[in-house]
């Protein structure tokens, strides 16, 4: 088993893994698919009218201020524009794929966080009406339904709230355990930039391999969301995942130069 | 088996029918519901400055004239905002609902009409690029899947073409094959309007009941959506369906009361 969690930050081409990972299915090789849609939803949230709102809580972690308003755009960018895309070209190469959200089935679930606590100018703030959450559970049957009987599953936030609501996830954490859940050898992280770099403007300082048990001594090379993928690495390997690779979507067979230890691998 | 169609005019409310299949699921009927989004289309579609176009073929059928960009703004309102809030409504009540658009697992599948000659000013005018199908052929096997494991199927279009490109289809009549392919013996048909009306402004001229051989007959007094309601009727009794009720989406248990005999009844 294989998950394969492709970013959607502006400039991640989508082609290059999909064409990869079609002749890996015909290989024989079990696998599912989850994409973001982050640059997507900034475009759409702009052309809209009501811009993207980044916060950041007082635990330091950034995210995005959902709003109902925000959430519905969300899921226009994500679960409209993104996966379909994703769905349409893998169909144009007889590629069976099913797009799903977390939220169809309660593939991902978890609480939701109505409200968030933010630093605004160095004073406390609450923000309420918020519909951002965590992944704490997977419901993977309607995902091993799909596989067994030969479909793709293309998978993407929301997840559902406990209470059945959608909330805004983030995918790599999502991806990792559903990695986890289906008991995946193999979990690739892949976007626009190559991997773990010790100076992001130098594409050569890559670290090529972290061991599982150093996560979080290499924490403090990455920024932004690169934070959020060595996080989720360490969930997917807590859960069983043997390794874990971050790669860049932007080259020729993504896929299967990670798989070959192009990027950073870490186990 | 049951197969409820609403439709996603503006000013047709989702809530009532939500409530009332959550009943009739729990009174353990199996059912598929697909709808539309047609208004949240147009609106989305003004939004985005890039406001809808309808042509009339020169057939005398109106479409929506869908080059690229306007079936990405139809995917986002269809498959994004309307399908996975309607699966959000199910999943509050705990209904476990999945959403799937007719591309998914090439649900629907029909052949791509890439060019459209309309009239335009008298002159015929040839428009190419269109992403508009009909739908040829239901693959139903997804949806059996997902009813024999307890799943709510939620369907819209876009469809699949034989080329495995996104294409807009007519709801309505994705829904009769659908029914007609689930061998469905009642197919609901539930839009912003009482049913079919001798005089559309007078809601108390209602036609109360069709036998389906006199569908024909009754064509002259459908205008607008409602030929293609017709249409779509026919379709589904040809394919066995035995009853095709037309009724109001916004009164309450629009589907129980539709299945009780108010809207118009064709059998």
């Amino acid at each position: 088993m294989l998950v394969v969690k492709i970013g959607g930050g502006s400039g991640t081409r989508i082609e290059p893994t999909v064409a990869d990972l079609t002749d890996i299915l015909r290989a024989g090789r079990r696998l599912v698919l989850v994409h973001g849609a982050s640059g997507e939803t900034n475009v759409l949230a702009e052309k809209l009218g009501k811009p993207p709102r980044f916060v950041t809580s007082v635990s330091g972690i950034e995210s995005r201020y959902t709003d109902r308003e925000t959430l519905e755009i969300f899921e226009m960018a994500y679960c409209g524009k993104a996966n379909k895309a994703v769905v349409e070209a893998f169909q144009k190469r007889g590629v069976n794929a099913v797009g799903l959200s977390g939220l169809d089935g309660r593939i991902f679930e978890g609480r939701r966080k109505e409200s968030i606590t933010i630093l605004e100018g160095g004073k406390r703030k609450v923000l309420r009406g918020d519909y951002t959450g965590k992944v704490e559970r997977v419901n993977a049957g309607i995902v091993t339904l799909l596989l067994d009987h030969g479909y793709l599953p293309v998978l993407c936030p929301p997840a559902a709230s406990y209470e059945g609501e959608a909330v805004n996830v983030d995918g790599d954490t999502a991806a990792a355990e559903l990695a986890a859940a289906l008991k995946a050898e193999e979990f690739v992280m892949l976007s626009n930039v190559p991997g773990l770099l010790r100076d992001l403007n130098d594409p050569n300082s890559l670290v090529a391999r972290i061991p599982a048990k150093a996560i979080d001594d290499f924490m403090p090379l990455a920024h932004g969301r690169m934070k959020r993928k060595l996080m989720a690495a360490a969930i997917a390997l807590q859960g069983g995942v043997r390794r874990v690779i971050l790669g860049s979507a932007n080259i020729e067979r993504p896929v299967t130069s990670s798989l070959a230890g192009q990027g950073t691998v870490i186990q």
